[in-house]
């Protein structure tokens, strides 16, 4: 039986799954400093065998052949996911994916190096490079899955998006957010003015402040039989739904950037906890996309963690674990009034929920233009300007490094990725609407620091569909509607406006 | 060329041996507690792909091909070595390995069943089936590598070790041990009388211990940007050469067993830091075997770190990291009469260097008869009662637990493994003395905690060797001359009775 041929694939290519996902949470957290270059080897020959496994010729055939055998509903919707996977890994020819891989492995080297020279001219050549092959790739990745070429990119991250529906999405915050974030300061500063910030008192032992992000993280329901968290260099959320590997890092002057990165993370392990546990080894098991999978972080983040009924639970939380004159004075308004700092700012990454669409639809609206064609290389900077000016009010002309030169997706080739962070945020904030209209004590139940019946309405409603759905079907099962920005543009108005 | 596809398939090779080392030190380190299942899978799927890999039959015409090849001295050995390892690993069919592995599987969770009741007579059917699956296994690479049933067995673990000299040499020690034994218990309570133990000044903290552990495995040489110290439940050394994972566990009552057990665990990690880096994906770049890996850790262990030289450094050591009062009134005399404690016990785990090699000499005899058919696994617990009597002057037959039980070696088919410990013991002793004799000052290097001269004389005899030789031929290699007891003999009249 062909379906059968697909299932044991799946468990093969699950375990390479599972090695290179401990093997990159281990690589971040407990590696010896000189275990890099055989890590490295190991990797790349385990990726090549998965490559060589998940495109094998003879997949094609078991996927025809199983479109005539009886399967029941749920192999059906697999064996979906298989053929989904399966063009998406071999629309590209073997000769193409060597000349791109070396090309964007150079050149993100390249962006390492000149980026904190803030050496833009020297990058150009490598960046239209890459450019080249992009344009490259949409075109195959159109052909093979007859779409235009930018939605062909996309449909890798976030299956089902289309510049068509996104367009006026994105159209509309645009529009909303100009007017918005200026009103948002304003009030920011008659806030502060009543009400001036009040100084932290650390240092803050990295220990204690650990003890605080795990009391947190058991809080929203992270499972500590299948995750723990260590330290790295960059935060992440890695390894695999039965061991859930999540990091943060630590400041001693600071406790909040710590325990937010906690949560942000703890958003994308819940996702990852509740998938479908019988389906691990199918397509179909897996998170749907990458917007889905930030709209579950940043739910954690945004809808939960910078609340007020999350503080009234979780500031006593700070003084259990840091003292009670850890941040003498504070109450759940100072917190806010901390965590939910507007500013315009040159970086997407430091960026607040209130002025980081406008990053990401200025990058949105240029890589659509470089894909296409009608944006060169070379161009990037003054079109990067006059966005920045035009939508935050800020000029990076002179400074490449804080304008087209800090994120590392272009200079890797990922183009089609950016757009899911605001997808991300604006389904999180539909999700809060919808869950809220279901369980009306949402926030009471918040303010008690019990996350269950929310947990629930996410694990039934987006966890355990896995892959069932494209995204944009997903979002309108889950909430009831389609994409609609209307509802993070009412969060955003409650939270700053309120 | 062919040969060329060998170095190819060990390149494979050695990535999944990454995968599957870093996955299993993982496992016992830093994985979440419900990870397990998902990890045993994953790691099953692996060794297969793995196993698939290294038995393809094609690899036996490229070994064919690549001896008709133009090759260099390395290349032509690593084509021995990548000959032996095939036909190790080809030489029982499929069909039996499956039977096998089922069996001592089943075996093995059995026995960890019913040790703890000491329920021998519900473990014999089980045991009788085991050793059953030995002899076949032993007569069929017996057959394959023209070798005596017994020899072949062991031809795994030391290759070129054979019954006709190991017999003679065990002879010799047991006989000396059956008088010695008595003498050192004697010398030792003679001692006692003269100056009893002191006692220890626990709790010594588990952070405070880890840096003593720290500063131990840096002093004799550990290479910290090529591995590192962890804790687990029981201690390893595992990982690959260019991250090794070391593990120990803490008692806070007692300060000595954590230690001398991380410094035996520094001794197998010195020998994989030390072999060869450029042969690390053929099978001539790993170690010998078990009996010299195992020398290895016991030099480190007996050589070095349970001498009164290694004490007049380390005990201000001590001193350094858990206080000066950790142990109050002890000079090196005492901490020696703490770690050369010689006692008759039932466990051969837990037994001293003195009386170690009955316990070994005991199985290796009782195996040697079970792979022949002298003797039947039912008659076990008599014929090892006979031994212990006779060498050790204690009866475990009321107790199977703390006799025939107590190993997972038989349970689990692991018949000719047992020699490699003692053998380790004698190598490491006749290493010493070859040592000394090129450094005569060897012993005041050590008391002065200066480890380079030593290491350098171990990576260039042993370590840098890899496996260039057999174990016979790197013991003569190494050290001038065949194995030979008498070194083991002259290292323990000097420490007990000197």
């Amino acid at each position: 039986m062909s379906f059968q041929k697909l299932d044991t694939l799946g468990h093969k290519l699950e375990a390479l799954e599972h090695a290179l996902s401990i093997l990159g949470a281990d690589e971040a957290t407990h590696m010896a400093p000189g275990g890099g270059e055989k890590r490295a080897e190991a990797m790349a020959t385990l990726a090549g065998m998965y490559h060589a496994q998940a495109t094998a010729p003879e997949i094609a055939d078991w996927i025809a052949a199983a479109k005539a055998e009886a399967l029941d509903e749920d192999q059906v919707l697999a064996l979906g996911e298989f053929e989904r996977g399966y063009i998406n890994a071999t629309c590209l020819p073997t000769e193409f994916v060597e000349r791109r891989t070396a090309a964007t492995m150079r050149s993100e080297q390249l962006w390492r190096e000149l980026r904190a020279k803030g050496d833009w001219d020297s990058f150009v050549p490598a960046l239209e490079g890459v450019v080249a092959l992009v344009r490259e790739e949409a075109q195959l990745r159109a052909d093979a899955l007859d779409l235009a070429p930018y939605d062909a990119l996309m449909e890798q991250y976030d299956p089902g998006n289309r510049t068509a529906d996104l367009d006026l999405v994105f159209a509309d915050l645009k529009s909303f957010l100009k007017d918005f974030v200026p009103e948002a300061l304003a009030a920011q500063e008659e806030r502060l003015a009543r009400r001036p910030r009040k100084p932290l008192n650390g240092p803050y032992p990295i220990e204690k402040q650990r003890e605080l992000g795990l009391a947190a993280m058991r809080a929203v329901g992270f499972d500590f039989t299948h995750g723990s968290l260590a330290v790295s260099h960059h935060p992440f959320c890695g390894g695999v739904p039965s061991d859930v590997r999540m990091t943060t890092r630590y400041r001693t002057d600071e406790l909040l950037s710590s325990l937010m990165g906690v949560l942000h993370e703890t958003g994308h392990a819940l996702y990852e906890q509740g998938l479908p546990k019988a389906w691990s080894h199918w397509p179909l098991g897996k998170a749907r996309g990458m917007g889905m999978h930030e709209s579950q972080s940043l739910f954690v983040e945004m809808q939960l963690a910078r609340s007020p009924e999350f503080w009234e639970f979780a500031l006593p939380l700070v003084h259990l674990h840091l003292g009670a004159d850890a941040i003498p004075g504070w109450d759940v308004a100072d917190i806010l009034a901390e965590v939910n700092h507007v500013e315009r700012g040159y970086i997407r990454v430091d960026a607040d929920e209130v002025t980081y669409p406008l990053h990401v639809i200025l990058r949105y609206e240029l890589e659509q233009e470089l894909v296409s064609g009608k944006l060169e290389a070379s161009q990037i900077p003054e079109a990067w300007d006059a966005k920045m000016v035009e939508y935050l009010g800020i000029s990076t002309i002179l400074d490449p490094k804080d304008g087209p030169m800090q994120d590392v997706h272009w200079p890797g080739g990922a183009f089609g990725y950016f757009p899911s962070y605001t997808l991300g945020a604006m389904i999180a904030a539909q999700q809060w609407a919808a869950l809220e209209k279901a369980l009306p004590n949402a926030r009471d139940t918040m303010r008690k620091g019990d996350f269950s019946a929310i947990n629930q309405w996410r694990a039934d409603h987006i966890w355990s569909q896995g892959s069932r759905w494209s995204t944009p079907d997903l979002i309108t099962r889950a909430t009831g509607e389609p994409l609609n920005a209307d509802y993070f543009k009412a969060h955003l108005r409650q939270r700053y406006l309120g």
